[in-house]
This record gives structure tokens, C-alpha cells and sequence, in this order.
């Protein structure tokens, strides 16, 4: 981020900044907050009674009282700070925890997921070429393993005559492939900080567009999940099947060893997938070179499949069925465009670069696995995989059949990690534009985005349990989101080339038109198609996911205007706004805290008293010495009560004005928050401070033997208007 | 408690008061407040800028601004207040809670339990003595529909030879009542105020007697419940054997039936059970009656026994067992005493003749019924209680069979209820002298001990369930607790009259040595002859009971120690405290908050801020407005975010000193807290008030969209000595 303007930021850009949390303030803002501060009447602040550099301390590092740490090894002063001025930084030691189970659960953290990464190391976090490949392009190249095998299990339902059409639906899907690709390529130097679907359909389509694609990409990302780990663990279970029984377990735990290594962060979660991309793909095309020797020694002459009785007659809806269920192997492809700035630089070349290859070997995996399994005349039937029947013939001994399968497990249960990759950044995009919750813009100690990847470990668990990890079963609602996804975003480019009328626009503009009506045809008859199957699932799931993200947007954006700063040179609060001389931030919702300026701050301190002792005592010595008028309530179950309370507070010496109030059924939170309530509709310009003593117990079983009647009062008293709870801790030694 | 000194409550005096939450200032501790006082240097205090009487707003009622209720009408003035000064009474809307949800619950809790009942309304509810009589016998005199059985059931394992044993034993068990019964009788006038064991044992034989007293007298009341509510639920079986399967949920359903009963109040659960004791006394004297007819129309002649064969030898373990398991059915004769407060006055007079009439009908159905049973031949068997056998025999036909049957349920059903009236106020006095949670003191709003109530029927519930409803698996374990009391409670009032010497005291104390001495027997021979068969649960968890007891005590004593007034005029806090002028209450706990006075405390305000908006104005404001110094604070990720942040505070006017921290790893609240941490320890005689802003949200949904920093912060902060946590909160419209 460093080098660059806040203007990617307003253009969507897609780089990840530790500092998304804290969005730089708008112009209309920064004027209101200038506005306000020349409002301040504040005379010359008084001396601070401590250094707050902390300048004169780090000389005498010893222990706090309550703590083993001596915070002075918690700060330094930044390195390049005029003189130590403005310029504390927090050492890794500072956000540790303070209790002997909290110190014990991060060091288990640590050794977990390694020492904590500073901002500063972002930039770092950069993938080569070589590594870029395998970590994106697990998830395209593996859906090879089961792509076919969809394909040829809707045909065969037609009966084994069905299979010939294989061939050319493959060509079709060939086509499709390259189309997609070329497409998607030109998106990269477009968008060279990144070209989610969700960012290139919100920017050239419009929000609606730009949410329905986030909404596609966030179901594809968990089906990912959920698809590649059932497959991978049916590629095990084909090679041992005395593992079925335990494939559920054993998918649930992958999933979450995923979740562990994508929390360490992103090089040391690119390096475990480097070796098993690049063995799947040498073992793969091993397969195809010994298959067509073979092949070619009875002269390329296809095995005739075994005869299977149709179930189904062999219509449009079947052909166009298989046709959808095949494009699976095709999700994945939009992975590099994602991901663009994790590249090295020059970003965009070395993307571009990464998706030609890919592309290529897709397109040989594909074409070369189905033709061989044309010619092999082999059939899918439940138990084994197509790959693995096709390993098994073509290499009937030698290690070689298991050398296939375990690379095969391997990817598939790797190519998951892409979704790993992607749904966290997307939801960041999301969270940045407020259209999803912003705990999705904190990263991590490890710069990883932890919250968005345990919610997408989370949600892969639920539906892999749910579909009993059988591959065929989620199939059917994969391919709508994801083809929902590339439709928008190649429309978007459409527009964007339209829109930017550079060299060549129209040349491009086609190009990406072909790939968007190709999308949108896989599309429309993958929804169709499979309607019954599955994919209603999807197409109720997307809207109701939009609304929800629109109506998150909604919050964020009343917040928003609830909290702009207004100036405060304009009417009273109570009285209706004006409508001129309004700053942009719409004065819709006006809080009745209307007061900013401390001069125009009126006190009223109100301290509870239950009974007399140190903690009370300090309650009210703390409320007295803040110098504003103070005033005691007592809450008294009977009159008796009340009145030996008053004794006390005379014997004490009646320094404060006590009210008692007897509250005859006997509850306490009740009538002193309706107390205080009066007391604000009284006098509605008050700011009313309660002071709330609160006894401090270490032991968790101890503060079961309390009320915490102090708590209970916080509650109540947070939905009143203008009442301030100061909470005075008094700590017991237990 | 009207009219009643101080002293009762020193002396244990069993009168429950709704003040026993807010106890008097022991006389040491008044002193120190004298002095405490006398130090506070408070100017004139500043004029009130509202009037807490509520007097000026009473005359115009408008409901306030976040409410729909008219606070004017929550509060009156007290009827007898001097010139409406300290004196409002929260009427019962006051304690309505505000949320639409909260107000629908509330209202059907006031459907459900009635309305509430005031303090001053603790007085008139008491007991005549015609609704005594049932409402504390039920327990006692229930017990004879499983007492004479639970005997037998132990003797027939001997053989059908071995169950003429069963008159001698029973004689001596009548033996047993009366003597226990006279034993129990002298206690009454000489605790008026209530002589449950707890307070008996605790008084004369010392805290610890006192604390196994009330851990046997917890197990029993808990065990009542459960046996009386099985083997009601037995008597329903028998007649109608189609429910068994049903046994557990109806009596899961029963418990929580009396619960809510008893929730209501005492007079409203009194009235509930007058009836069925009655009927069910009349069913079984006209049983008695019919039976002892036919029996006088053989001559008396007993009918033989069908032949069981014996399954143990008759030895004199088994012969201790079951006159064990026969005396189970005195449990219930100490509730008078137990209860003397409840009655109308004279307490005690009443209450002693109560106990009279209850161990006289007790001696007549116990002995009637076990000789009829042995005149008619009759044997224990399992699927049908032996009362329901005698009632078959005697009333072949007509009505009378199930009158019997459905007077001995609801009588058993509501014998529970004894329990439900003893077992809460237990735990009243054992919390009033700090051996259970303080909320058991806490009097609810129709003057019942909820709590109490509640920690009943839930543990009743998991035992009636564990033991699956079986009569005869829990009285084993039912015996030992209640005799534990009873041996106590009378050893104890032994000492008493030795101790105190009045008339007659050498002829009393032998009165209640010879029921200490014979209760102490079945507690030995219930204790060894049965502990094999369960007894040995109440073995083991009475100590465990206890020592909870006394950890409960300690840390309330140190408690109450660490929060003693302590006059100031003492060396300051950091120095150990001298040995001499200490106050009684034990300084052992001394916490770090050593100031309370006013005039010393110094401050400084700290504002985390972490962007600029309404919210943290508004704490700014406030903070600047106390006039004392003050700090902003400011963490950022990473320096890029600090410099424009510190842009931000440029442009708005730089009104107070800004620290900002760089947090390299993004973490907030850990820094935050040690860098006050670090703060408080370069000056630990500051007071830290830290003004937290918080963004109050309506709908728990978009809670879910907030990191909540501000609850967070709080909390790490709870542990900090010295550390103000203020939170201002800015409402937001949603």
C-alpha cells in the first residue's frame, strides 16, 4: 500500500491494507471536523500528571502490581519519531494476555501458527510464478478428476449408446474453456488490482450486479470446499475401500487442517501445495502417454463399453444436462484474476503469464481423459472413480496406480485451499464497501484474514456433513454459482471496454462478449437443468444472500450518517433540522445526544448506594472529587431499612444529598433506572453520570456467590439517553 | 421484624425480613464511618441543578423520550414523609422492563404467579392453624403410604416367616415418634422465632454442627420431593397400571406444578393443599375403621401370609434395616419447628399444638395401618403399593378404592410441598449468616425466595429422573440425612437447657436427650445397615456439602473484611499496615484503592479514539468537560494510518494532547490495556478514568455487525487497579 493513493481505494482497488479498518475521513467530513473544532471553547488544558511517552518510565523497568509482565518491554519508541514525540509502538509482548490459562493458550497459538507477522510484512507476502501456479490452479486442474465422470454419468443414464456423445460435448466444453480463458485474460491488465467477479460487476454493472456475484462466488467457494474434499477423500476410499465408512471424519478433518495452515498465512500456505499440484500433473500425463501407446498399439480402435440399460430417454434436457454437469471442470479458472496483487511484480504480466498455462493444461487434462476414456470404453458405477478404473487398466501393476491416486487425493484436497485463498479476500472487498460485516477487514496476527476463513471452514463443515460427502450429490448446485460469477463478470468487461473506448475496445469487448454468452448459456441451462437436482438451492440462496448484504449496507450506511460529524453552529437538537446549510451526511438520524462541545456540557454525577463500605465510599469519593453536583440514591425494600440508611448517612456526615427511594417489591434495577429516567425527562439537558462502584473478583466460582447488580444496572441504563455509567472498580484480593 | 430490636437478628432469629439483603453497620464499623467521614473535605456542595424529589416534575406528566410510560406515575411520595423531602416509593410499574418482549413476559408472569405483593405485606401472611396442620403434615403424614411398606419390603427378604418382626418393630417406631415428637414439642417455646436443626445445632453445638445439620436437612428436602412425588406417582399407578410408562414426565411435571405454586406465595399455596390432607386422614381412618370391622368379625384372627421364600438370612443386619427403612416414615416431623414464624400469634402456642395433633394422627395411621396389613395377610409386591392391596381387600367394590388411591396421590404429590416451604428458607438463614449465596436472601416480588425455590425443583428433577421414579431406590438414601438433623437438633437443645438452666431444665433435657439418643441410633443403623444400598451418596456429600459451606463463609468474611471501612487517618496504602488502632475487621485484604477521600484523589482522563466521528466527539467532549487532564489515544496498524490520523487531529484543532500508539499487529485492546498498565505504574497515585465511547444498537442483529471494541476494552480493563472505566453512550436510530 505504501507508494500508492487514496484513490485506489475509492476505486475499489483490490489491495489489502492492514488500515482498511480505519477508512480515511471524506472531505465533507474532515470540513464538519474542522467546523466543530473551531467551536471548542477549551482554556489552556491543564499539565498532564505523567509523561504519556512513557519516556521517563522505560528507564526503571519493574513489574505492575497485578502483573508479571513490566510493561516497559511492551513499548519502544518508533524509529523514525522526532524525538520521541508521537511515537510509542506496541511490541509483540503487549497483546498478550494476562492470565496463566490466557498466556497458555498463546503459546499454544504460537507454536500453531507461528510468531505473529507486523504490517509491515505485507508486502512480502508476494508468490513467484512457479508458486502462484500450483496454489491457484489446484482447484481448476483438479476438477479434471471429476469433471468427465459428471459428465459420462448423466449420459449413461440414456444407456451405454448415450456415450458417443461424449466427444463432442467435450470439444464443446474444449471451446468453452478457451473462450472463458482469453476472456478472463484480458481482464488481468484491466484490473490489475485484482478483477474479482465482485469487483468487475459491481464496477461496470452496477451494485446489485456486483452483490449477486459476490453471492454466486460465496456459495461457489464453500462448494469448492465441500466438492474437492469428497472427491478427494472418494479418490482414497476407491483405492482403499475399507475406508468408506470413516470418509465423513475424514474430510471434516482435512477441512480443518485447510482452516489451520490458510491461519499461519500465505507463503507457508502456498508451499504445501507446490509439490502435489506439480506431481498430479506428471502423473496425469503419464497416464495419458502409456494410455495412448496403448491406445495406439490396436490402432486408436475404442473398447466397446459394457452394455447399460437406459433409465432415461435420451432428450435435450439429458444432453444439455451432461453438458452443465461437465463444465464443472472449469471451476477455478477465475482464481489468478482474484488474485493479482498476490503476484510478484510486475503483477498483471506474471498473472496473465500464470492463466495461460493453466488454461493449456486444462485443456489437454480434459480432452486427453476423456478421449482415453472414450477409447478404454469405460463406464462410471458407483465405488470407483473414473480415474481410478482408468489407472487400474492402464497400470494393472507397478506402484504406479497408487502413485495416481494419491496425487490425485492430494490435489483434490488441496485445491480446496484456492476457496481458502479467495472467500476471505472477497468478503474483505465486501466489508470495505460496508456490504458485509467489518469484522472481515481485521487481519490477523499472521496477516490472514481469520475471521473469514474459519467462517468459510465453518460453512464447508455444514454442508459437507449435510450431503454425507458424496461428490454427485453437490455437483449439481456447483455450476450455477459459479457461471452466475463469470456471466457478470465478463458483462462487466463488456462495459468496461465500451465505457474506457481504448485501443482495440471493440476487438475486446467481443472477446469478452463471446465468453459472457457462453457463461450465461452454461448458465441458464445449468439452472435449468438442474433445477430439481439441486441447484434451486442456489437459485433461492443468491437473492436471499443479496438482500441480506443490501440490507447490512443499509445499517452501515444509517450508522454512518448517525455518526458524521455536523457542525454545530446550527439549531438546538430537539427543534426539527433546517434543511439548509445541511453537510452531505444526511441529518437523517439524530440522536438525542445532540451535545459536542464541552463548554455546553451541564453535569448531574447520581451515585447508587446499597449499602455503606469501602466500595460505596469510593464511588462516592470519586463522584465528589470530579467537582459537579453529586447526588446519592438509596433503594430501600422497606421504610425501616430506609431509615436506618439515613441514620448511617448522617452518622457518615451527610457530605452528599441522598434520596432514598423505598421500592416496596423489593427490586433494585428496575425503579433506579426509571428513577433515572424521570430525572432525564426532568431535565433533558443534563448529562447524568452514574457512578456504579463494582467489587472486583478474580475466581470465576466466586462471582457466582454475587448479584452483580452492576452489571444488571449497565444494562438497563445503556438504551437511556444522555446517562453516562462510569464504572469504579474496587478489586478484592480472593 | 415491626417492633423486633437488632438482636434477633445476631441471635439467629428466624424471622424473614426483605431487608436481610442490606444488614445493619456492625457498631465498628458505624465508628469507622463517623471517622471516615470527619476527614472528607468537601466544600459547599454545588446546588443541585435538578430536583431529585421529582416534586416540580410531578405536576406535569409526559412520558419520556426513549418510553412510552409516564415516568410521573412510578414513583409517590412516601405517606409519611416530613414535607416531601426523602421520601419516594417506586411504585410496581417501576420495575416493568421496557423492551415490547420484556413487557409481554411480564405480563404473563403476572397472569401466571399474581401480582406483586409489598414488603409491608409480609405480615399477613400467615397461618391459621386449621391450614397449618395440612400444609405441614402433608410430608409427615404421607409418609405412611410408603413407611409400613418400606419395613416389610426389607423383612419378606427373610422369608414370609420373618414378617411377624413387623409389630415389635413398628411398636418400637411408635416409641420413637412419641419420643421425638415430646423432644421436638420443647423446642418450639424455647425458639419462638423458628427452631429449625440449622439453627438449633449451629447455636449450641457450633458452626460446624450447625452446617451438618443443614447439608443432612438439604439432602432431605430435596428427597422428600423425589420420594414423595415417586411414590405418588406409584399410587397412580397402581390403581391405573396403564400410566407406568408415563411415571417420569408426570412427575417431572408435578415438581414443576408445586414450583410455580409456591412461586406465587405462601397463603395462595397454603389454600391449594388444605383439602386433599384432609381427605386423604378421613379416606384412611375410614379404611382403618372398615377393615378393624371385618377383622373383629373373624375374632381378630390374622389371615396367613402367602409363603415367600427367603432370599436372606434374618439377621440382626436385616432387622436394622428395616426398622432404618420403617422410620422414614417420621420424616417430616420437624417442619413445625421448623416454621414456627408462619403461624399466626402466639407463634409458638399455635405451632405446638399444631405438632400435637399431627404426631397423634401420625401414631394412629401408622400403627392402624401396620396391624391391618398384618391382619389381612398382606405382603410387599412390586406394580402395586401395599396401601392399594389393603383398600382393594377392604372395598372390593364401589367407590372407596379410588378414593383411597386418589387421596394418597394428591396427598404424596403435595407432601413435596413442605419441602418447597422449608428448603428456601434454609437457605434464607444459611446466606444471612454468609454459608450460601447471598441471592438465597433476596425476597421476590410475591415475597416468595424464587431462588430457593427454584435450586429445589431443579435438583428434585435430576434426581426424581437419575433414580428413573423408583420409591424403593431412593429410600435408602432418605433416612440417614433426616435423622442426621433430628440427632442434632436435639443434642443441641440439650446444651441449650443445660446452658441456660431454667425451670425445670434437668427434666427437659432429658426429655430431648432421649430423642438425641434414639435419633441417634437409626442414624447409625440407617448409616451401616444401608449404606451398601445408597446410603452411602449422603455419606459421602454431606462433608462435601459442608465444606462447601465453609468456602462460601471464608470468602464472604474476606470480602467483607476488604471492603470494612477503615478510618484514613492511617500510614498511606503502599506500606504495610501497623499492627496497632487496627479496626476489628482484619485487614488481611487490603486493596490497591487505598484513597477514599475526595480531597486526594488526582486524575487523569484517557480517550481512546479510533476515528473521528460523533461518538468520539462526544467522549472528547465529555472527558474536556470534567476539566481535569486529559489524554487521547490513538492505535493505529501501522504508521502510514498514525500520520493521517494525526493530520485528522491537526485539522480539527489539536484541543487535547494525542498519544498514538502503533500497533504493528493489529491489535487493539491488548496494547491498550498494558499501555495503561505501563501508565499506572509511572504514577500510581493517579486515578485513570478511561472514556470509552459505545454505539448503542436496538436490534441484537446488528450487534452481530460490530466488534464491540468498547465491551472488549472493558473487560481488559476490569483487572487494572486504579482504572476508571467511564462508557458514553451515543444511541443511533435503527
Amino acid at each position: 500500500m505504501a507508494g500508492r493513493s487514496a484513490d485506489d481505494d475509492d476505486r475499489g482497488g483490490t489491495v489489502v491494507t492492514p488500515s482498511a479498518e480505519f477508512p480515511p475521513l471524506e472531505p465533507a467530513e474532515l470540513d464538519a471536523l474542522r467546523r466543530v473544532g473551531a467551536h471548542w471553547r477549551v482554556g489552556a488544558p491543564p499539565a498532564l500528571p505523567v509523561d504519556p511517552t512513557l519516556d521517563r518510565y522505560r528507564n526503571r523497568p519493574t513489574p505492575g502490581r497485578f502483573s508479571r509482565l513490566a510493561p516497559i518491554a511492551l513499548f519502544r519508541p518508533a524509529p523514525g519519531a522526532p524525538a520521541g514525540r508521537d511515537g510509542l509502538v506496541a511490541a509483540e509482548r503487549a497483546d498478550q494476555p494476562d492470565s496463566p490459562l490466557g498466556r497458555r493458550l498463546g503459546r499454544l497459538r504460537r507454536v500453531l501458527l507461528g510468531p505473529p507477522l507486523a504490517s509491515a510484512a505485507v508486502l512480502h507476502e508476494r508468490m513467484r510464478k512457479l508458486v502462484a501456479l500450483p496454489v491457484l490452479s489446484s482447484d481448476l486442474l483438479s476438477s479434471v478428476a471429476y469433471g468427465p465422470e459428471a459428465l459420462l454419468t448423466v449420459l449413461v443414464l440414456a444407456g451405454s449408446g448415450a456415450l458417443g456423445l461424449a466427444l463432442p460435448l467435450s470439444a464443446g466444453l474444449v471451446l468453452l474453456m478457451v473462450a472463458v480463458g482469453i476472456s478472463y485474460r484480458q481482464t488481468i491488465p484491466a484490473y490489475p488490482h485484482g478483477a474479482g467477479s465482485y469487483l468487475v460487476a459491481g464496477d461496470n454493472l452496477g451494485v446489485g450486479a456486483g452483490l449477486t456475484a459476490a453471492a454466486g462466488l460465496m456459495l461457489d467457494y464453500v462448494l469448492t470446499v465441500s466438492v474437492s474434499i469428497a472427491a478427494g477423500v472418494h479418490a482414497i476410499t476407491s483405492a482403499l475401500p475399507g475406508l468408506t465408512p470413516f470418509a465423513v471424519p475424514l474430510g471434516v478433518l482435512v477441512i480443518l487442517l485447510l482452516l489451520a495452515g490458510n491461519l499461519r498465512g500465505v507463503r507457508a500456505a502456498g508451499n504445501l501445495f507446490v509439490l502435489p499440484t506439480y506431481a498430479f500433473v506428471a502423473a496425469v500425463l503419464g497416464l495419458l502417454v502409456v494410455g495412448y501407446l496403448r491406445a495406439a498399439g490396436r490402432g486408436f480402435a475404442p473398447v466397446a463399453p459394457p452394455v447399460v440399460p437406459a433409465t432415461e430417454g435420451l432428450g435435450l434436457l439429458l444432453v444439455l444436462r451432461a453438458f452443465a454437469s461437465g463444465a464443472v471442470s472449469m471451476t477455478g479458472i477465475e482464481a489468478v484474476s482474484n488474485a493479482v496483487p498476490a503476484f510478484r511484480t510486475p503483477e498483471w504480466r506474471n498473472a496473465r503469464t500464470t492463466l495461460a498455462w493453466m488454461v493449456a493444461m486444462l485443456v489437454v487434462l480434459f480432452a486427453g481423459l476423456t478421449l482415453l476414456i472414450h477409447l478404454a470404453g469405460l463406464v462410471p458405477r458407483p465405488g470407483e472413480t473414473l480415474l481410478s478404473q482408468l489407472a487400474r487398466l492402464t497400470f494393472p501393476t507397478g506402484p504406479w496406480y497408487a502413485v495416481i491416486q494419491v496425487t490425485t487425493a492430494l490435489i483434490l484436497l488441496l485445491a480446496a485451499n484456492t476457496a481458502f485463498n479467495d472467500f476471505p479476500r472477497l468478503l474483505f472487498f465486501m466489508a470495505r464497501a460496508g456490504h458485509a460485516p467489518r469484522r472481515f477487514l481485521h487481519l490477523g496476527d499472521r496477516l490472514a484474514f481469520g475471521n473469514g476463513l474459519v467462517a468459510l471452514a465453518g460453512t464447508a463443515v455444514v454442508v459437507f456433513v449435510a450431503f454425507g460427502g458424496h461428490t454427485e450429490k453437490l455437483i449439481p448446485l456447483y455450476a450455477v454459482g459459479v457461471f452466475l460469477a463469470f456471466t457478470l463478470s465478463q458483462s462487466g468487461m463488456v462495459v468496461h471496454w465500451r465505457r474506457h473506448r481504448g485501443d482495440g475496445w471493440r476487438r475486446r469487448a467481443l472477446v469478452n462478449g463471446v465468453g459472457a454468452a457462453l457463461s450465461g448459456l452454461v448458465l441458464l441451462t445449468a439452472a435449468v437443468a438442474k433445477f430439481t437436482e439441486g441447484a434451486w438451492v442456489v437459485v433461492v440462496a443468491v437473492p436471499l444472500l443479496v438482500l441480506l448484504f443490501d440490507r447490512i449496507h443499509r445499517h452501515y450506511r444509517t450508522l454512518h450518517a448517525a455518526l458524521a460529524l455536523r457542525p454545530p453552529d446550527r439549531a438546538p437538537p430537539p427543534t426539527a433540522p433546517g434543511p439548509a446549510a445541511g453537510p452531505p451526511g444526511a441529518p437523517e438520524g439524530r440522536p438525542v445526544e445532540g451535545e459536542e462541545l464541552p463548554q455546553e456540557l451541564r453535569h448531574l454525577v447520581v451515585v447508587p448506594v446499597v449499602r455503606l463500605n469501602r466500595a460505596s465510599m469510593r464511588a462516592l469519593a470519586y463522584a465528589v472529587s470530579l467537582g459537579r453536583p453529586t447526588l446519592a440514591v438509596h433503594l430501600a425494600p422497606e421504610d425501616a431499612e430506609a431509615d436506618r440508611f439515613r441514620e448511617q448517612w448522617r452518622a457518615w456526615g451527610d457530605h452528599v444529598r441522598l434520596e432514598t427511594i423505598v421500592s416496596p417489591y423489593r427490586a433494585v434495577v428496575g425503579p433506579l433506572a426509571h428513577y433515572l429516567e424521570a430525572l432525564h425527562t426532568a431535565a433533558p439537558e443534563l448529562v447524568l453520570t452514574v457512578v456504579v462502584p463494582e467489587v472486583v473478583l478474580r475466581r470465576p466460582g466466586h462471582r457466582l456467590l454475587h448479584s452483580r447488580t452492576g452489571q444488571r444496572l449497565r444494562r438497563a441504563l445503556r438504551a437511556l439517553p444522555g446517562v453516562v455509567v462510569t464504572t469504579v472498580p474496587v478489586h478484592v484480593p480472593d
